[in-house]
C-alpha cells in the first residue's frame, strides 16, 4: 500500500465497519456509529454484531466477511480476546486497516505485550496496517469524519482548521479540541495514536506533511517510541515549512537508567528527550494553553535570530502582567526605538520610551492602537510584539482588537502575540481568524515567546574530521572500563588537551637512576594507590616541585610517609604532573540515552552541578559552535565570562574539547567522563585531568 | 467618622454624586451613571454637570452645593486640573466620602506628586476620605452597586460571591470579574485603590475582614505602600479566618535599592516581598488563573502541616498532565495506602496503588468514581486529593463531577483540588456552587497546591532574650562602618560563634616577647594590611604552625617574605586563628528592605550562590525554627544534609547562628554580613570567619 493509499484509508476512508457496535446509546461502542453519522460522514457503515440485523438503522452483519464489498476501514472495539480473531477476519476479507480501540495489550504489560506482538504478525502477514491498540481514534475535521469514541464529539459543531494533532494520549485530543472550539481555533485531523503497535508518531506525521489541509502538527508526547523516524520526519517537516509543535509530559523513560549513571543522575528527567526534540527542529511548549494557542506564531515562519520583544497595552495592569510571565524566562523586553518614537509624535501620537508602551484611556481606539503597533512592529529592533488589548476586548473588539488583525494583514511577517485581559471569546476567534496567535493568560503568552524564540532548525551531525586509529585503539584496550592513561590516551587523540603526565615507579632506587630533568616544572607528584582513597591525609602528594632534585627529594618523603601512614596500601607508582593554574573547572560527560542514544553533558562539575541540575545537554556530537551554546546555557560558568569583574576563562578552548570529545558519539562507547576539564584563563587554554571510559558492546565500527 | 460608617458610605452608599458627569452615552464620564441603574443601584444619583439641566432623566447639578441633600459617596470623573476644587466643594457640602477616577496624580510624578498632596490634606482638613486617585471605582456585587467606569461592567448580570479582591490595577478588576462570570466564580466587593493617597490596600483590607458578605480577601499587588498595615490587616483576617490571597506581579521597589549591596544582589527583584507576604500569612499564588481558581481550597482552612498528594483520574493523560506540572514544584505525590486499596477492594473495586489512580473508563461512574475518591479523602496518609475528569465533564456532568461535590459536601475538611480536561463550563460552575476548588488548567492546579502548601500562619516576632549592652556597644564603636573586630564582638555577644583570634603586632622583637603558649594550635598566621588584596601571593601566609616556636618562626617568614615582595604596603598586624577543619560554608546577611523593613538572608557563600540565586530569605529576626526552615530552602546545603551519603554538616548550631545574628533587626544596623560561616561535621558547631557591619541613622534604641 502506498503512503498515500494508507492515508486516504486512514484518515478518508469511502467504507468503515464497526466490528463490535452496539445499538445502546448508552454503550461506549455504539458512540463512533453515532458520531460518524452525526458530524457528516458520507461513506458506508457496517456495524458489525453477531446478535442483531440491525444498528442505528443500518444493516449489521454478523461477521466482517459476510460484508462482501470492498472496507476501507475497520474500528475494533471488541473486548481483548476477540480482537486477534477480528484483525485475521479484517485481513482475510482485505480491509486496508484497523483502528482498534480495545485495550490490554502492550500497557497492560506482561500477556498484553505478547497479544500485541501477535497481532502485529497477523497484520503484517495479511497486508493490513493497524492504528493502536489502545487508541481513541481519529477526527478529520474539514472532511467531517469522526472515527473516534471520544465523547467530545457528541458537541455538535465542529471546527476546522489547519493544524493537526497527534496524541499518545486519546483523552487530551478531546481536551484540545473542547478548548479549542470555544476558542474558535479550528483542526485538521487528530490521531489518538494509542501503543503504536504499527503506525506511530513518526509514520502518521509523515502523512501529514504530505497533507494540503494540514500546516503545522501539534505532538502531544508522553514518550518517543521511535526517535529515528521522529527525527527524520521533523526534519523533512522543517524543510516542508510546517513547524512540529510538542507538548511533552511526564516522566519519560529517557533518563530513568541513565539516572543510575553519573551524568544520567544530573541530566534528571527528559532532559535529554528535550535536547532531543530542539535538535531535530520541534517547537516545544511548556503550559497546555501555549500548546493551543502557538499556533498562528509558528506557523509560515522561521526560527528567529534574536529575543528582543516590545510590549504595548491599553491596561497597565495587562501589561505588568505578562512582562512579569515574561521575566521568569530568557526574554529581553525592550523600548521602542527612538525613530518609532519620532515616526509616531509626526502622526501626533505621544509615546514613551519603556519598555511597556501604556496606551491607556487615551490610545483605545483603532487608528492610536494600530498606528503604534504598525509602527512597533516595522521596527527591525525588536523581533515580537505583544499587543495587550483590556476591557475593551470583550464589548468593543472594533478599538483595538480590529486594529490589530488589520496590522498583521498589512505585515504578516513579523511575530505578534496577543494577550486580552478579560474572558473575551469573540475577540479570541476573530484573532483566530485572521491567523494572530492570541493567548488565554499572561503565562501561556510567555511561554509561547519563549518556545518560539528556543526555536532552532534542525541540526545536521556530518562524521567530518573524526580523527583515525579510535576505533583501533578502542579495539585493543583491555576491559570494557578503559583506566584513565588508556582513555586519555582515546580523549588526546580525539583532540582534547589531556594533562601530560608521568608515572614513576614506586621504587626510590629506580626514581634515583632516572633523568627528570626534562619534565615540566614546577611540578605536582602523587602517589598512585587503589587502597588509598584520600593521597593527602597519609603524606601522598607533595606540591610545587621546583626543579628534578626537588621531585625526587618528594618522592622520597611521600614513599616513607606513605609507607609509614598506610603500611599495607599496594602502591603502582608515583603520579607527575605540571603544576596547573586553572581559574575554573568543567564536567564533561557522555552516555547512551536508552531513547534518543548519544548524548554529551557539560556543568561546572562538583557536587553543587547536580544539585542545582545547571548542565547543558546535547545530542553528540556537536560542533564548536554548539558548544559554545551549551557553555552558554550554564549558568554556574558565569564567573569566566566575567561575571563581577572576574577574571576570563578559555571558553573557546573548552568548546574545542567538547566538540572534540563529543565525536565518541562516531565510536562504539557507552559511557565517558571527564572530571574535571580545568579552565585556565583566556587564552591558556583548557587540560583534562582525569578520564574515563566504557566501551560498548556493538561489533561494527565506523 | 467610624469604620463602618466608611465603610457603609464607600460600599453602600445611599446617594451618590457623579462629578463631571456626561449625558453622551459615548464617553466615559457617562459609564458610572450607565452601570449604576444597569446593575440596579436603587439609591440616589446626583449626576454634576455644569451645562446640563438633566443627564439620563435624572436632575444635573450645576455643582455639588446646589444638592441641599446629604451625599454618601462623590464619584470625581474631572480632568485633573478640576479635581482639587471638586474635593473641596464636597468637603463643603459633608460628603463622607469620595472616590477619584481622575489621573495625573503621584503615577504621572514631579507636580502630580505634590497635586496629589495637596488633595489629600484638602480631604483630611474637611473630614472626607479619598479613594484614589487614579481609582477604577468600586462594585459591590451582593448590593447591586456599581460605582465604576471599568467597561466589564457592560455584562448584563454580575454573579455575586464570597470573594472581595483589593486590586492595584483597575483593569484587573475587569479581567477577574470578567474571567470568573464566565466560571461561575462570584464575588462580593471589589475595589480598584488606585494610588492609594488616603484608603489604601490595609485599611480596605480591614473593612473586608468586617464585612459579612466576604470569606476570604484577594489582593492584586504591584507595590506595597504601607507594609505595617497590611502585616497587621493580614494578622487579623487570619485570626478572623478569612484567608488572605495575594498574585504580586512587576518589579516592586523592593530589592531594587537593596540590588546596590552584595545582599540585595543575592535577594533578586521580589524576594524580600515574597518572604514579608508569607510571614504575615498571606497565600501567594503565581498565575492569573490560580489567583481566580484557588479560592474555595483555602476558605475556612488553616495552614496544612503536610505536602502529600494522591491523584485519580477518569483519564490517563489527565492525570499526567496534573502530576507533571506538580513536579515543578516542592510537592510529594503518594500512591493510596493500603488500607484505602482494601476497603475499596471490599466494595468489588480495584485501584493500584499507583501516584496515579486511573479510573480510565470502567470507573467513570457515580458510584465508583465517588467511592474511591469518598476512601482517598478519608485517608490521613495524603494531605489534599487531585480528582480529574475527562470529557464526561463536558457532556455528562452526573458521572464524576457531580460525585465529587457530594464527597465534598459529606467531608467538607479534606482540601481537594479538581482538574476538569475540556472545556467545561457548566461543571466549573456547578463545583463552583459547592465550594470545590476546580482549575482550567494543569499549571493553575499545580500552582494552587504549591500555594495552598505554603501557606504559613502569620509569624510572631518577639524581642525576647536579647543580650544586653548591644545598642551601647553599636553607639560606642567608631564610624559608621565597623572593623571585622569590633563588628565581630558585637556578633559575639548576640550569640554567634566567633572565631578566636589575636592579633600580633607586625613587629617580629615585640612577637618574639611574647608568651603564645596558651594560643589554640595549630594555628595559621595571616598579614593584616589595608594595602595587600590577595595574602597569599605576597607570602603572607602560614598555615599548621604547631605550636609556639612555630607560629613565631611563621611570623617571621610572613614579615620577611612580605616586606620584600610589597615594600610600600602598611602592615597592622599578624592575625592568628586556630586551623579549623570546616565541611562547608554559609553566607549570612542582613538589610533593610526599603518596604518590608529588616531582612535575613541564608546561602551557601561564594559566587554561585548569587548565581543561582539560591537562598532563603525572612524578615528579621527569625527563632530557631524558623532558621531551620530556612536552612531547609537552600539546596546548596544539601551535601551537608548528607546528599550522596556526604558528611553531615552542624546545621544546628547553623540555625542558632542564624537565630542570633538576625536579632540585629532589634538594633539600628544598616546592614551586617558573615562571610563566610565555617560549618564543621555535625556536633562540631559553627564559626564566623569574618564580620561587616553598617550602623544605621537611627537615635531610639532598644
Amino acid at each position: 500500500m502506498t503512503s498515500a493509499n494508507l492515508s486516504d484509508a486512514l484518515f478518508r476512508p469511502g467504507s468503515i465497519a464497526l466490528v463490535g457496535a452496539s445499538g445502546d446509546e448508552n454503550k461506549h461502542a455504539s458512540l463512533p456509529h453515532q458520531y460518524l453519522r452525526r458530524h457528516g460522514y458520507g461513506g458506508e457503515i457496517f456495524p458489525i454484531n453477531a446478535n442483531r440485523d440491525s444498528v442505528f438503522g443500518e444493516r449489521a452483519y454478523k461477521s466482517i466477511d459476510q460484508i462482501g464489498k470492498p472496507v476501507d476501514h475497520a474500528f475494533i472495539m471488541l473486548p481483548t480476546q476477540g480482537v486477534v480473531d477480528a484483525v485475521t477476519d479484517c485481513c482475510r476479507a482485505g480491509v486496508r486497516c484497523a483502528t482498534i480501540l480495545s485495550n490490554g495489550f502492550a500497557e497492560s504489560g506482561g500477556s498484553g505485550r505478547d497479544r500485541q506482538r501477535e497481532l502485529v504478525d497477523m497484520a503484517r502477514d495479511g497486508g493490513m496496517r493497524l492504528l493502536g491498540p489502545n487508541s481513541l481514534g481519529i477526527i478529520n475535521l474539514p472532511d467531517r469524519i469522526a472515527l473516534s469514541a471520544n465523547e467530545i464529539l457528541s458537541l455538535p459543531e465542529l471546527k476546522a482548521g489547519r493544524y493537526s494533532l497527534i496524541s499518545q494520549s486519546g483523552s487530551l485530543i478531546g481536551a484540545v479540541l473542547s478548548r479549542g472550539q470555544e476558542r474558535g481555533l479550528g483542526f485538521a485531523k487528530m490521531v489518538s495514536v494509542g501503543n503504536e503497535a504499527d503506525l506511530g508518531v513518526a509514520e502518521i506525521g509523515e502523512m501529514l506533511i504530505d497533507d494540503p489541509a494540514t500546516d503545522a502538527i501539534m505532538l502531544f508526547l508522553e514518550t518517543v517510541r521511535n526517535p529515528a523516524g521522529l527525527a527524520s520526519m521533523a526534519r523533512r517537516a522543517f524543510g516542508a515549512g510546517k513547524p512540529v509543535i510538542a507538548f511533552r509530559v511526564g516522566r519519560s523513560e529517557v533518563g530513568e537508567k541513565l539516572a543510575a549513571s553519573h551524568t544520567g543522575a544530573i541530566i534528571g528527567n527528559g532532559a535529554a528527550m528535550d535536547a532531543f526534540l530542539r535538535d531535530i527542529g520541534v517547537i516545544r511548549v511548556e503550559t497546555l494553553d501555549a500548546f493551543l494557542e502557538i499556533g498562528p506564531l509558528v506557523k509560515g515562519r522561521q526560527p528567529p535570530s534574536g529575543r528582543r520583544v516590545t510590549v504595548m497595552s491599553t491596561t497597565g495592569g495587562g501589561g505588568t502582567l505578562v512582562i512579569d510571565a515574561m521575566s521568569r524566562h530568557d526574554v529581553e523586553i525592550v523600548s521602542p526605538s527612538e525613530s518609532a518614537v519620532r515616526n509616531l509624535a509626526e502622526q501626533g501620537i505621544t509615546i514613551s520610551r519603556t519598555p511597556l508602551v501604556d496606551l491607556t484611556l487615551a490610545g483605545t481606539n483603532p487608528r492610536t492602537y494600530g498606528a503604534v503597533l504598525r509602527e512597533l512592529m516595522a521596527s527591525p529592533d525588536c523581533d515580537l510584539v505583544v499587543p495587550i488589548v483590556g476591557s475593551s476586548s470583550q464589548f468593543r473588539p472594533d478599538r483595538a482588537v480590529f486594529p490589530i488583525t488589520c496590522a498583521v494583514k498589512h505585515d504578516p511577517a513579523k511575530p505578534v502575540a496577543v494577550f486580552l485581559t478579560p474572558h473575551a471569546e469573540a475577540s479570541l476567534s476573530m484573532l483566530s481568524e485572521a491567523e494572530v496567535a492570541a493567548f488565554r493568560t499572561p503565562e501561556s503568552c510567555a511561554d509561547a515567546i519563549r518556545a518560539y524564540f528556543d526555536w532552532r532548525a534542525p541540526r545536521t551531525i556530518l562524521p567530518a574530521g573524526v580523527p583515525n586509529g579510535i576505533a583501533q585503539m578502542l579495539a585493543t584496550a583491555q576491559g570494557g572500563s578503559l583506566d584513565a592513561k588508556a582513555a586519555g590516551e582515546i580523549f588526546a587523540r580525539l583532540g582534547v588537551p589531556m594533562a601530560s603526565e608521568r608515572i614513576l615507579p614506586a621504587d626510590m632506587s629506580a626514581i634515583d637512576q632516572m633523568p627528570l630533568a626534562d619534565m615540566t616544572y614546577p611540578a605536582v607528584a602523587k602517589i598512585l594507590s587503589q587502597d588509598i582513597a584520600h593521597k593527602t591525609e597519609v603524606g601522598g602528594v607533595v606540591v610545587g616541585c621546583a626543579d628534578e632534585a626537588a621531585l625526587k627529594a618528594a618522592c622520597r618523603l611521600i614513599l616513607a610517609s606513605v609507607r609509614k601512614a598506610a603500611p599495607d596500601a599496594r602502591l603502582s607508582g608515583i603520579q607527575v604532573q605540571p603544576m596547573l593554574r586553572g581559574i575554573g573547572e568543567a564536567l564533561l560527560g557522555y552516555g547512551l540515552d536508552p531513547t534518543v542514544g548519544p548524548v554529551v553533558t557539560l556543568g561546572v562539575g562538583g557536587v553543587l552541578t547536580e544539585i542545582y541540575r545547571d548542565v547543558s545537554v546535547r545530542i553528540a556530537p556537536v560542533d564548536v559552535d554548539e558548544a559554545r551554546r551549551m557553555i552558554a546555557e550554564v549558568r554556574g560558568f558565569a564567573p569566566l565570562r566575567g561575571y563581577r569583574g572576574m577574571e576570563l576563562g578559555d571558553l573557546e578552548a573548552l568548546a574545542s574539547a567538547i566538540a572534540a570529545f563529543s565525536q565518541l558519539a562516531f565510536f562504539d562507547v557507552e559511557e565517558a567522563e571527564i572530571n574535571p576539564v580545568l579552565i585556565c584563563r583566556q587564552g591558556d587554554g583548557v587540560v583534562a585531568l582525569d578520564a574515563l571510559l566504557i566501551k560498548g558492546g556493538r561489533r561494527d565500527e565506523v
